[in-house]
């Protein structure tokens, strides 16, 4: 995990926030790197979710909802962390991990064998940050910023099924920020106090519930298999029953073996009809799905849900891989080329070479309209493949002496390292196929 | 304003946030149609400022901030509204708005003459939402939502310099929601509390900084003018002096002629030094430029910054039109295609027909792979037009008997409502093509 950190902040892919003022404990910002592997997470999660298919549509609820949606939705009673404080060192703990928990005087989960620390009995601290709307700071203007996206979608049920004329099985899918008072953020990226949520509900009959919930498990697999990550670190794993949260009939995590172990990649959740049955009660409002035959029931509910950077992580984690080539130690991250930041660098051999510079110039322009592509004429060129490689880059144009005189350039593959020469009138159509082609990490499975 | 709203809520682009639950004041969710235009005006605002450029690159900052980020901003001491109690009704009121305000006992501007609202001296109001982070509910777990994505650029200014390794002229582009505790929102999206912003903090040598406020007045002009509005209802508008914000040496709105009237869309500011001056007294970092020739200074700013919902506002209100055809009410959405949510749908003329359904199927699987496409077999087909005609999709492709003799279709356009047949094999590089053309409105200049 520290290589990936490393890397992550040497090629501006990932900063701690706020640094020059000291940072805010497990928060971070992306730099353009992480910017554009971000925005292709976001693409292809659209893309499978959304576009490819017809029974689903999109939503962008806001941030700060009613607050009686989480009364309903039972973030405001259940939505809690055990949380114990310290009458001598007057700090704070979560109950339920007082063996990892650091103070000057190390607090110990038999708080009567230790004198150093004296705690006090477990209460419950809720994990929604609060704020308030509007000119008065008192009970009536409490709001909250939600830990989820998926009640937004909940509370536009009726508009959806409505508007865009839907008969279940239906979903909603949505992209946002989500907040989580976190009490022990850490481990990088892997749990921070903001966060990008990808959910999408998908509303079906209730005794199709279980297949569905079945084939969302599989379908979800498959995309973080189309996407390169590894089969032998991937498992799916069904919750015990203490496990699952309190709208749960059954859970289940799809699990990635990150550095620190096998740990929640994305959760697929059959909420049952929890959700809609708990905002027509709080809200007056039947959300429910009525057939032109009349028929009426309350769908029940599957949510496959992740966040953005579980998926930047294990995708990191994945690619991450260091080799010695030439006796030189080379890092590479071996990205599937739709997640690649960066779909090509136009570098020309010789940056002191005016012709090579202007016709590898003349190819980045050409290449640009289509995809993210670099152009990079700064230092030796074994320097600027090193660069590409830790950024993930798939492949390399090369303009070099031979191009001036026959029209070919070298093209470089980032994971073989093998080189083969293209006329450069024909780069733009090789690079589109190269990019539709199926990848499959060199690691193997 | 009325028609805009109404379309947006018939059509699914933007409903009332939490409508079930009586609404949250001025708060609203997308739906599809607009989600998928947000979409389109988030990337061609990224590939205007980021991808076909090589001097500008992206970051996406945290939205909580360590607070004394805005201790020297100036936000903390400065971003104020100044407001009035009521002693009376016990309301509160912006003290430059009192003429616009409502209760039950309206107040006046001379307090004095009315004996219905007893008002106090105006005093100053923070518009930060304010927050805890943490387990602690203190003064030193004080954290605010970001009003703007600015500062977290600034505090990013030095790893962005090393690590990107740039000179000024360069620039630095952020999306990202921002949040703004307003005591007045209002008219539709126009004035909300949580939006999203998109900025481009661009760094300069401060003798140019005049030059390149001038010439970022002008791009950002050319992209709305290249996205379809008109030129009768742009202008640009110099601040006065007491109008400018207390960072800025000199702003311009970019102003757009909406239905309430002539009002910002975008202001483009000359911050000058005062953003990295102050971060670097505050934090003891010294934000600044070092050439390698020892060359030394701290770059000025010009800011283009706007709101993703001035710009959803503008788009709407330049390309709503009514029209009479054939004796019946059109509505029609008259978007920039490349802005347009669906750009092309697929129609089987007649539904019943397997034959034309299933070639209509065909196509549409074909098209949908590059673009966002709709296929539609309900209904009668004028409805079926007039349903995209209101979205905004550019062309329709109809497949009818003709169709399954000859391989030709329909394609209908919907500015000037032509039809042309054209070979089935040849829609997707026709469309493709379509869609690179340029385009301007139909309702002229």
């Amino acid at each position: 995990m520290d290589k990936i950190v490393s890397l992550c902040r040497r090629r501006g892919f990932v900063f701690p926030s706020s640094e020059i003022y000291g940072g805010l404990g497990s928060t971070y910002d992306y730099g353009h790197y992480g910017v554009l592997l971000r925005d292709n997470i976001r693409q292809l999660w659209l893309r499978a979710m959304v576009r490819e298919r017809d029974d689903i549509v999109a939503l962008d609820s806001a941030v700060i909802l009613n607050p009686r949606v989480w009364e309903a939705s039972g973030h405001l009673a259940e939505f809690n962390d055990p949380l114990v404080d310290c009458r001598t060192c007057k700090l704070r703990f979560r109950a339920d991990q007082l063996g990892q928990s650091q103070c000057g005087r190390k607090p110990s989960k038999h708080p009567g064998e230790t004198p150093e620390c004296d705690l006090t009995e477990p209460r419950q601290f809720n994990l929604m940050f609060q704020t308030h709307v509007g000119a008065l700071q008192d009970e009536s203007s409490v709001a909250y910023l939600r830990p989820e996206t998926a009640q937004g979608i909940f509370i536009n049920f009726k508009n959806v099924l409505q508007l865009a004329r839907r008969k279940p099985p239906f979903g909603i899918a949505q992209i946002g920020k989500a907040f989580r008072n976190e009490i022990t953020p850490g481990n990088f990226v892997f749990r921070v106090r903001e966060f990008e949520l990808m959910e999408m509900e998908y509303f079906v009959p209730p005794d199709e519930a279980a297949e569905w919930h079945r084939y969302w498990i599989e379908e979800r697999m498959g995309w973080y298999r189309k996407y390169g990550l590894r089969e032998s670190m991937l498992r799916a794993r069904e919750h015990g029953e203490e496990e699952r949260s309190h709208y749960s009939s059954a859970t289940s995590d799809l699990e990635y073996r990150y550095p620190i172990g096998w740990q929640e990649l994305e959760g697929v959740a059959n909420r049952g009809d929890f959700d809609l049955t708990q905002h027509t009660k709080h809200s007056g409002t039947k959300l429910e799905y009525v057939g032109s035959d009349g028929e009426r029931y309350t769908p029940w509910v599957i949510e496959p849900a992740v966040s953005m950077e579980r998926i930047f992580v294990a995708l990191l984690a994945d690619a991450y891989h260091e080799e010695e080539v030439a006796e030189r130690q080379r890092t590479v991250l071996q990205l599937h080329p739709a997640m690649s930041p960066v779909k090509a660098a136009v570098l020309p051999l010789i940056n002191k070479n005016e012709d090579m510079v202007a016709r590898a110039r003349r190819l980045y322009e050409e290449l640009r309209g289509e995809w993210v592509v670099e152009y990079d004429d700064s230092g030796q060129i074994g320097r600027r493949y090193r660069r590409q490689d830790e950024i993930g880059t798939p492949f390399a144009f090369t303009i070099d002496e031979q191009t001036l005189e026959d029209e070919t350039v070298t093209v470089r593959h980032r994971d073989s390292l093998a080189q083969e020469r293209l006329p450069i009138s024909g780069v733009k159509a090789w690079l589109g196929d190269a990019l539709r082609r199926d990848w499959r990490s060199p690691k193997g499975d």
